[in-house]
């Protein structure tokens, strides 16, 4: 194999695809496209009218729809917006602004606050950070979820450690999901500040790709069971289930911790977009239609993780390694030199997230990671994009010896 | 006239009524039942998706839209989510945590941070400031808008004076229209404070009830005109235009501002609803048919106010003064012993909103004031409640001689 050759022949053909954000592609949200004529009715189950003003933790039947699937019950269970970042986001303001319920002050007077980023993580989590002032230490991802000895030291030695970010299923981007005693552990664990949260990004709760889906322990429950009830911050939404830019985000934790955050966000709104919220009851009906409904998406999206897995291990045998998802949006491919990777790949038309975005400040120190983002192209551009990607891992192995 | 025999048969009836908030009628929100099958097109403009994520500043076509209505050039005007109260808490807090154009620092590194309040005001702008730790000074309010005299010295004195809540047309809740020279002078004046900012709520912009719309002078560009080109965040929406929970909201400012709303507002979200956006173009179309819209909601609201002020001055005249507003959702009764008005009339199953609310931390040093929302109640139920608050004033009014 030439490399330089094969190189030259991709730039020549100027191709322009795009590898960089987990977008669902226009044929899934075909699937719902229904919604777009709902709800036929706008009354809420409880007679409300769905049209006006008012509240504030979202309908009573959506939150019970989604309850199991979160692992949140009900009543401690808050429908927000479109954008379950948003609520992540506010979260963090909130408790900068409003003391959190266990602890001695608003974060905004503490001299410092740390958050743990287990790495490879998601980069908008890491933004909302850097935006907010708050110092981020990495700590390293394993197959069952981020190495526990190093969180249970970080979170006992340094008072100043008040959060720790987790996508527990189908990570975002290894695809990992954590293990029970992951789970049990983060629950159990004692921590110098005794405001300490857990970001429980549950992003893909419900995206299997294969038909042994993923189980995940019951943090909250746990949390509760470890006399830490007021740790766990969950987080959820049908952005990648119904419609992306039009889903309905979910917000659940402890009674204590609901009650502080609806008083918060109760001096933002008068309350969300019911009208949303009554168009996802009628479409998905129930936690039967939402795995109906999975399983379309999956049927589209699982032949573009098997491309990418069948080109990747064509290709880069030896050369790479990779994760094999059975989930979630995306897969991680680790390389020597992946900036170098990246930068190649870019100047060929395919744009790829920048290497490093999956690490705190930007910056992944071994410069090996690169997130593959497969769900949005055709297969036929995927193929092509893959391909190309493998050329320039290939070229930048021999240019670098 | 025997106050306390009326009160009796006041009490002895039963009642169950309900004046406390601005909420549009039912017969109002099926004026836009249509909305409920749209977007027949998921389409924008510029043939991208609606249906994925993107579009932080929202959709043009909407944007073009409202530019005109709310006096802010499309470019620099921003679509968020159902409801302007979060974008108001939203700039404050952004304001708070990240270094407002003009700036020295970030809002919360300030020793203390004061806004003005014109009062009588609204209620939720009052709860934003509380919240979030900002002083709240009162101003009176007259016909054409604050006290401009104390406005200015104010604003000049003190460089802690960082903002000002306004609704200038139709005002929350004396319905009172802020004039040509007060917006000029609020445009022109010279503050301590480099960062200071007017949080121009034109919640009423298009919410004429009579044929002779007034006209509001325009802030953002007599700010420009001043040299305070950053002087003005500007906010609007379409709750009492289309559907109270699902409407679609508005900030325009400066080009400066506008770029440092969107960098922070980039971290919170990846996009607003689009399909709402486009249900709101394909419903409203343009600024006619937004009027043509408005005229069937005032010829359903205008009655109510009619009612108000003919059965205020049947049963009234002389014991109270009130407001006649031509727009808006609210009367201001003024009265003496508002607060013993108010708790006679919910014991009469009346319900206002608590009297001193439309003042900074719920305290109406006249003990003065009664915020009317008529629009909600039908006719019938409104008659009602009004003769029944007239007893109710009148019953103070004899028992404090």
């Amino acid at each position: 194999m030439n490399a330089q050759r094969d190189y030259a022949d991709l730039v020549q053909r100027g191709l322009s695809l795009d590898l960089t954000r987990g977008k669902p592609s226009p044929r899934q949200l075909d699937l719902s496209n229904d919604m777009l004529r709902l709800p036929a009715s706008y009354r809420a189950a409880d007679g409300t009218d769905g049209r006006n003003y008012g509240n504030l933790q979202g309908l009573a039947e959506l939150r019970e729809l989604f309850a199991p699937l979160l692992q949140v019950p009900a009543a401690q269970l808050v429908v927000g917006g479109n954008a379950s970042l948003a609520m992540m986001h506010d979260t963090v303001v909130h408790a900068l602004l409003s003391t959190v319920p266990g602890a001695v002050r608003r974060w905004v007077e503490e001299p410092e606050i740390t958050f743990l980023c287990p790495v490879p993580g998601y980069d908008r989590h890491f933004t909302i950070c850097e935006r907010l002032g708050i110092r981020m230490v990495p700590v390293p991802m394993g197959a069952d979820g981020p190495d526990m000895d190093v969180v249970e030291r970080l979170v006992a030695a340094d008072a100043s450690v008040k959060g720790i970010w987790c996508v527990p299923k189908y990570s975002n981007p290894s695809g990992i999901v954590y293990s029970d005693e992951t789970v049990r552990r983060l629950a159990a664990m004692e921590t110098a500040a005794p405001d300490f949260r857990i970001f429980w990004d549950n992003a893909y709760a419900v995206h299997h790709l294969t038909d042994t889906p993923a189980e995940l322990a019951d943090l909250l429950a746990l949390c509760a069971e470890h006399g830490h009830a007021d740790r766990a911050f969950v987080y959820g939404s049908t952005s990648k289930v119904t419609l992306a830019g039009s889903g309905v985000a979910f917000f659940g934790s402890s009674p204590d911790n609901v009650a502080w955050f609806l008083a918060n966000t109760g001096k933002q709104s008068i309350g969300p977009d019911k009208l949303n919220q009554l168009r996802h009851v009628e479409f998905l009906r129930d936690a039967e239609g939402v795995a109906a409904h999975m399983r379309r998406h999956a049927e589209l999206i699982w032949p573009k993780f098997e491309l990418v897995d069948r080109v990747l291990a064509k290709e880069l045998g030896g050369l790479a390694t990779w994760t094999s998802p059975r989930g979630g949006y995306f897969i991680s491919l680790e390389v020597p030199h992946a900036g170098e990777v990246v930068a190649k790949a870019k100047a060929a038309g395919i744009a790829l997230t920048p290497a490093g975005a999956t690490h705190p400040y930007g910056t992944d120190p071994a410069d090996s990671t690169i997130r593959i983002a497969p769900t949005y192209p055709d297969l036929e551009e995927l193929e092509q994009a893959i391909a190309g990607l493998a050329v320039c891992v290939r070229l930048v192995a021999e240019e670098r010896g």
